[in-house]
């Protein structure tokens, strides 16, 4: 699904001292929690103008449609801006293998603490 | 719940710049997303001693036991660590007013982008 730009709540986003901003990403149906990375504005607008999850790769640094090599993409079905509008939650759905980790795990957090 | 710490679990997190890592917070039966906030090792440690969220506030430069003044303390049921060891996953019980937002909400993720 993608999203009409909402241009006053994205300028009220807080971005840290790197222009980032942490994206939770949440199963739609299943609620658990799959991943958290990081977008910076331009992510976001990739991510709501095609309505899959686009975050910023720190360690490569660059744009990064996920699912592009994996084919896990994670369309996103809504989300939400947290009230001191420094962090983002996405719920999605994912498409393909339904695994959102690297290591083949469905969620990255599976250590145990 | 007190948690025993696991030192060398412990050993492999990895704290931005600042020394912090971000913890985000899901209701153990609702599954709900409560909010996300920051940590220290001390706060982690704290968090697992006592068995109840203690984050690092960035903004008033203390530690931050959830619920001394709102009494919306929030008991760890069980946490996690992600794959790159620079997220952690607390599962919680609310105690108090069921509301882990300054605002009043009962979750951070109340505005909806």
């Amino acid at each position: 699904m993608k999203f009409a730009i909402n241009e006053s709540l994205l300028k009220e986003l807080k971005y840290d001292s790197k222009g980032l901003i942490p994206a939770i990403v949440q199963d739609a149906d299943k609620n658990d929690i799959l991943m958290m990375a990081w977008m910076d504005e331009e992510a976001l607008r990739r991510t709501l103008n095609v309505g899959e999850m686009v975050f910023w790769s720190r360690s490569r640094k660059e744009y990064w449609h996920k699912g592009d090599t994996s084919g896990n993409v994670m369309e996103v079905v809504e989300w939400f801006v947290d009230c001191d509008a420094d962090v983002l939650l996405f719920k999605v759905h994912m498409h393909g293998p339904q695994v959102a980790c690297h290591t083949g795990a469905r969620s990255c957090f599976f250590r145990k603490g």
